[in-house]
């Protein structure tokens, strides 16, 4: 199949910092060229890819510019002009990508990276039709606009390689995210101290409403048995994940998708997490770790981890949440949406 | 002609208050309704129009929300949703607008309204051949990226009744615009004084750059000579531009176009202004006015105003400023672009 995959224009494939699409993007152009498609990856310039690179952008836009739609113009315009070369474009930009992908005949998928807000369902509701669209969770999609027009639903994947497997536990917990009221390591730390266990937390705090948030919320609540770390770099956070004896994520919206969980899995990690958005579908409860609705669910989930078994949570990553799965869904996703278009050219 | 007008979608057709692009989209939308032409004008909710108005968002967008492209987004597509029911498409909206148009099928023209910035060219250039483009001035077209296909330089027009003319005027100079470094009014303030005259002013200050510029290059050069008014309503405006001795333009940057040079001639009102963008192709040296490239010019010209004959004036913007001249001006575009069109498909 002769595959356009559209990043965002912001930042290199794989990126070098933070950056949940573009590490989709990056594991989907490598997994998607190994199985033998042709893979045109339009990206940043800089980005490094086993598919074919095009980088519409001179350069790669400094932080202050991200977001300005005159660059993400650029950078669609010069994906559809050659559009006609592909047998499906895969759109992950947003909002440009998504008006000039459905006004073009061309076929195309959109993957919904972000959450429902008033001015995207706008947006979404208006080319509900022109798009192939693919969800992040089954979550994600029982919020979307009634009438879009599905391709399937695609978990987030990620490299088993890079969360090695390991079956002896240290005893600590684990937190790790921004800090804020939705990612909500207060709780974890309630809950931790609540079952009696040693807490570590890598929690950043980027801006001024994540400072007032830590500084009211967490900060008065730190103890001898609370660690608290910034942001980890990739192989501390594997190392921590791996040997923490859970993974607390006590998440207080309907996230999309909420990767770290199966991170965590892949390592041989439980997850006590709060029932809400992708969680459900994400943690095996009562297999792979525990959905719970309070603290003190929490707490008690805490208690019972130990009894778990590593293995299974690793080959259930494996499974539905590796790379190789996500590759595979979007195969059949594209299967999906050629088979519709050529319906409708019939 | 079936002729569609896309407005920006911030602000409604006319505006209620400042919008440039928004007086010439409606006086362009009733003028070519005027003549016949079958006109639908995409633009926000309340907009008032001769022509067929369609709104494609559900309410004006709030003002944190202007320039957000989810929303230029949603209006866009909903436009080129039913762009083969027109002849020709009339954009003045971007970014959105301009990829989405460019990439279409259908013939668009597109007005260049601002200047050209580094992210505006990257994209222009990308679209060069794709849409045909309008410049506002000369000025403007000659500093367009080299491969623009053109359909015309067409000025911005006025309505000539909102501006009476009068042959009587009183003693004082004028200055109208936004007070920074780029408008001048410190030079307008230098130049009356050199001359001897009194200056009035309608000056504003909207943010913090344009009040440290007034408090740094302004407040302290302020005297006796000089009285200041903030923003004008219409009517005071059309008075205080009428009443004038000369309006005094002294512009620093290359504007593409100076719209308050053809209201003041309207009136029968001479403009002294400085070399730069549009000016020389506004004002005509030594008829309508002068065109100067310093203080001491300035000055001097100020003393020779009454040479000039206010007629004169109000009959060459009757002739290449007007609302009717501008309503002439696309309708060649228009069909320049179309016989482009045609001779294209041959």
């Amino acid at each position: 199949m002769r595959i356009a995959l559209i990043a965002p224009p912001w930042y290199t494939i794989p990126p070098s910092g933070y950056g949940g699409i573009e590490w989709v993007v990056a594991l989907l152009a490598d997994g998607l060229s190994e199985r033998g498609h042709e893979v045109t990856l339009f990206a940043a310039p800089g980005s490094d890819t086993r598919a074919r690179l095009v980088s519409p952008l001179d350069e790669e836009p400094l932080s202050e510019a991200i977001g300005d739609p005159w660059y993400e113009a650029s950078h669609i315009v010069s994906v559809y002009e050659h559009g006609d070369q592909f047998d499906i474009l895969h759109d992950h930009a947003r909002p440009v990508g998504v008006s000039v992908g459905a006004l073009s005949n061309l076929p195309t998928i959109h993957t919904l990276h972000g959450p429902f807000t008033q001015q995207t369902l706008m947006l979404y509701r208006r080319v509900a039709r022109q798009h192939w669209f693919v969800a992040i969770s089954e979550s994600q999609r029982s919020m979307a606009p009634p009438d879009l027009r599905w391709a399937g639903v695609v978990y987030n994947g990620i490299l088993m390689e890079s969360y090695p497997f390991r079956q002896e536990k240290d005893d600590y917990l684990f937190f790790l995210g921004r800090a804020d009221e939705e990612k909500a390591p207060h709780l974890a730390i309630q809950a931790a101290r609540r079952a009696g266990r040693r807490l570590v937390m890598c929690a950043t705090t980027k801006n001024e409403r994540e400072r007032s948030y830590w500084a009211a919320n967490v900060e008065p609540i730190l103890g001898d048995d609370v660690t608290v770390f910034g942001e980890c770099a990739p192989d501390q956070k594997a190392d921590l994940l791996g040997r923490a004896a859970a993974l607390l994520f006590p998440i207080q919206w309907a996230e999309p998708f909420g990767l770290v969980m199966t991170e965590a899995m892949a390592c041989g990690t439980p997850v006590v997490a709060w029932r809400n958005g992708s969680v459900p579908e994400v943690v095996a409860d009562g297999e792979t770790g525990f959905v719970v609705e309070s603290v003190d669910e929490m707490a008690a989930a805490i208690d019972r981890v130990g009894e778990l078994d590593p293995h299974l949570m690793r080959s259930r990553v494996e499974e539905r949440f590796s790379a190789e799965a996500m590759v595979s869904g979007y195969e059949r996703a594209y299967e999906f949406a050629l088979a519709g278009e050529r319906a409708a050219a019939d």
